[in-house]
């Protein structure tokens, strides 16, 4: 029945030379009363693009919390600056952009965008740490560490 | 830069001989404490395949909103029955499948199902009404109605 | 300085002889872009109301989470027949009233209404499992069930 | 049924000396599968205080948006600024703080935090600008403008 869907890869968005770009439709659930895209959905697009971002990298939560590179980890985002910088509707394709800006121990810096047609609707700088389930810092296991190199860090 | 991304069409699904199939990824969003996907956000799963599937069949919510087929129109669901079968998990990656039981006057009546490499999660019977801005029950427009036609309807 | 907030136990509503009664206030996160409260978040509504319902019973999810009980247990909804009746809006003070339904091995039926200046506008009887965290249907706890006795329960 | 219900006041938080305190109770909804708060969850709750700080302030979002002070108004999010210091857990007992910063024109600023028995979990500088339906920055009307005064205002 599902022979002709897209194939998966093509959901975790795509690899360019100036980021990680993850298509995101808004939908009902993504806006509010005021007509407009509710201010917190874009907490949710920018955490599916750093998941697509990471995926593409080889990096998968179900793998990390299912302790297959060691000790079981998450991610956990320990500081942002958002800007929100113009309004979104229903309907509209969106698209987020991700950059990692530095990978250092246990954090991650990235630049993130979402972006409608080229329009800049919502900036954001993000930091998240790679914590133990019980909430102690960790540093990314080395082997994925490699894996972010070069993808998608500026020169 | 984004020259690149899957052209949207992708995004919305693909209307199938058996229904119209949204393939969903399964984000930190959607799961909760107990390591499972949250029960209430199955019911944003399938309204993107509703919502994606009416867009395939040219309704569009922004269009209905906008008053491009008269009065400012919207869709709101009265009525559910549904059934959690079995626990999605972050990184999954399922598939929405959506058909249209009926359609009479102000409402649609859909069969929708979430699934995981063919094993059913849930299931849902789903009644939606079409419904001015004030609230008042509506016919959906004649040229709509027609697109619906043979999209997913059974024999 | 937050010696003048309300006690606790109030944010959990009341037992009352026709119900757990629950006031929920809807604010911008509850709405979309139709100007009234998004369909799935009433299972958001309802479910506090559970949580408040069973904590007033002295069951606690952080308890049965962390195996203060016995092996880790949590809850899990299997089936709920929804209705829609009425639209609720921004700023609106609801009622979510829980009544217990029956108790039975390991699963909870309960019937549950949101309301607003006594007027129903949503409906639903909800079918709850208790689970292991690995997923598999346990009884509730003997000296939990035992707590659920009598309260709301129909004659 | 509901006589016995705690009165609505009690649910819009306290306004003290040192800011408006509304407390948030954590639920299934607020966790994600790492076991803790997901991070979007704390836009949610400090949305939750502001809207009760201006509530009790007497500027309600309905009021605004039925256009009872002139033309209909909203509030959007223009920028934060983000810690999130530490994780709440299932059931925690949490409270929202919130005190204006600054009101000037269109633009509000409030300094917002959220704290478990007294320990600082997650603090944010918010500016909030007024605008119209159609997105225009907007003056809060001079009547709710006074109603700010005093009202958390740093000396």
């Amino acid at each position: 029945m599902t022979g002709e869907a897209a194939p998966w890869p093509d959901l975790a968005g795509r690899l360019t030379p100036s980021g990680h770009v993850l298509p995101v439709r808004v939908y009902y659930e993504d806006t509010d009363f005021t007509g407009v895209v509710y201010h917190a959905a874009y907490l949710k697009f920018i955490e599916r693009g750093r998941s697509d971002f990471l995926r593409l990298c080889g990096i998968h939560h179900a793998d990390l919390s299912d302790g297959v590179h060691g000790e079981a980890l998450a991610f956990a985002v320990r500081r942002m600056e958002i800007d929100f910088l113009g309004p979104a509707r229903i309907d509209d394709a969106l698209e987020v952009v991700t950059r990692l800006d530095g990978a250092r121990g246990a954090r991650l810096c990235l630049a993130q965008e979402v972006r409608r047609a080229g329009a800049l609707l919502f900036s954001a700088s993000v930091t998240v740490a790679v914590i133990s389930f019980d909430g102690r810092p960790r540093r990314l296991p080395a082997a994925l560490a490699a894996r972010l190199e070069g993808a998608g860090q500026p020169d």
